[in-house]
């Protein structure tokens, strides 16, 4: 007779990590390799030839992680959208066009389908763009995906990874939007309507992001966080970000809500605010703001970039490593 | 007291309807009414300006319905770039990039996703083009959406619309290449290896689309099954489609298995082909066949279009009216 053997130590798996299979996506594809935009950067770039380049850049959005089940459809429609349209944004492009997958169970109502795609075609065409396309597939719960088109001049593309040391940071709009939302997700099954609406709303810096693009030296979005953003900015830069935290310009929502200072940072930082963090030389922020005053765009200067590495943050009397606090999608969902 | 009042009937609602959704889609977006291909056509073609188009296409599949959970996801991926490419096949396209969303439980093992990145790479760098870029998005259910930007010159676009009466309709390789797949689709928790591989392989016909391009009126892929693709041609050229069911070039698998007369056609139509079908003039096959030939590809008259409407099949003794049999999502999840 043999002695029982050990069972075997059962270990959770770890939530997959996007970080990671970023990581390995550079390394291993060729086009992580040799892509005008590398991989990670959000947006492919595809040159086309005659000085243009074509962008393409996804997003998808899942029903009860990225929106309420309630949620009104055409929002959901507006933020697969917008979610890629800031992506163009951050390069400066023009969008072109979009294509929606509906991943949906077979007994979804028509209407749904249809309001999802009437909103993402009304935030399209406030750009000149157009829904063009898509696919239908049945899944037991509700998923959107939409994809991007855009194109911009070759010569013009704003990359992450070309910000300089001395470059001032700047953000459009406010910091907060998705930390807000936030603070109202755990109420997500009483929204209904405008309030619904206003949680999954996102307007993309089109517009902003093309006349940013002429000034800045690195630009991305901060859909993942301003925290999340300064981190991927001075990873790609090789540079050292540093936030001045009294200089950040907070969403009024969560001005209103007067959250503890505690907890402020965490919010701020949050994700889901879809606004441009742009690295450019100090001369060249007045212009900026002269660019984008007639869209009536705030543009606060948040920090700077200095020789080092890092993303840190300074309060005025010491400065601190700047924690990765921002949105990570399959932790969360872990969670 | 008041009588009992009838309790309300509940109707099951109805499973979610494609063709209904893309009807509605066609006559209610701008770009249904006003774009170069119309919507529908499975590829948006978007006018870049010096004569020529970007086509963008999407595809979704999902886990349970399109491949088997043991699917290897080499071939998961693999399946999903070749369903894009296939659509960019169909309008004589060169495709140039893909991106690929991964829905996908926060379990998911590392490797499942490299795997699936790797044969969508694979998938594309036969086209000498390459995977991108994408998203990875937790969900209940593992779903991957591929999606391809591909260019074609503006004035060879092979619209499903323009079949003209006389023309003849050739379809490139095998049919019933995925009813064959579906007899083993109860089997697909057996399959492994090289047999579940199989079942997801597609290959697409990207090569032998650009040129037929040069010679078709109307083009479409069979990815839905031969008879859909008739039924769309049928309706997009508002033309009759004649299938001779005695011409049917049936794929190898299906041949072996020997289904019984009366399950072949269902079989021979049940979608997943991925084939392509032409209508062009009669004197074109010859040059067609000849031009394919280098590409190993045969192709094979299978029918005709006539004035007139609908798609009808003739076995050489009568005519009937050709079943829309193809391949419904949405109805064959709901059942």
């Amino acid at each position: 007779m043999t002695a029982a053997r050990p069972r075997p130590r059962r270990t959770r798996p770890l939530p997959f990590s996007e970080r990671a299979f970023h990581e390995w996506a550079r390394r291993r594809l060729p086009a992580g390799r040799a892509a005008t935009l590398p991989l990670g950067d959000d947006t492919a770039a595809i040159p086309l030839g005659e000085g243009r380049v074509a962008l393409l850049t996804t997003d998808a959005l899942v029903e009860g992680i990225h929106f309420p089940a309630d949620a009104p459809p055409a929002a959901v429609g507006e933020a697969v959208a917008a979610a890629s349209l800031s992506d163009i944004a951050a390069k400066g492009g023009q969008p072109l066009a979009l294509l929606v997958d509906l991943l949906i169970p077979a007994n979804t109502p028509p209407r749904w389908a249809q309001q999802v795609t009437l909103g993402a075609e009304r935030a399209m065409a406030r750009f000149g763009a157009h829904l063009v396309g898509g696919d239908t597939k049945p899944a037991p719960r509700r998923s959107v995906v939409g994809t991007v088109l855009g194109i911009a001049p070759a010569g013009r593309l704003v990359p992450r990874s070309a910000g300089r040391p001395g470059d001032v940071l700047a953000v459009t709009g406010a910091v907060g939007r998705g930390g807000w939302a936030s603070l109202h997700w755990g109420e997500r099954h009483r929204a209904r309507g405008r309030e619904a609406a206003e949680l999954v709303r996102i307007r993309p810096r089109v517009r902003e992001g093309q006349r940013l693009a002429r000034r800045a030296h690195a630009m991305l979005d901060t859909s993942d966080g301003l925290a999340e953003a300064a981190h991927l900015l001075a990873a790609a830069s090789h540079l050292k970000v540093i936030l001045e935290s009294t200089r950040l310009p907070l969403h009024p929502g969560l001005v209103r809500e007067r959250p503890s200072e505690t907890r402020k940072p965490s919010l701020a930082f949050f994700g889901g605010d879809y606004e441009l963090l742009a690295a450019l030389p100090a001369s060249a922020v007045g212009a900026a703001r002269r660019a984008l005053l007639p869209l009536g765009c705030p543009f606060t200067v948040v920090g700077r970039l200095e020789r080092g590495r890092g993303a840190w943050i300074d309060d005025g009397r010491r400065r601190r490593r700047l924690p990765r606090a921002g949105w990570q999608p399959f932790v969360s969902f872990e969670n």
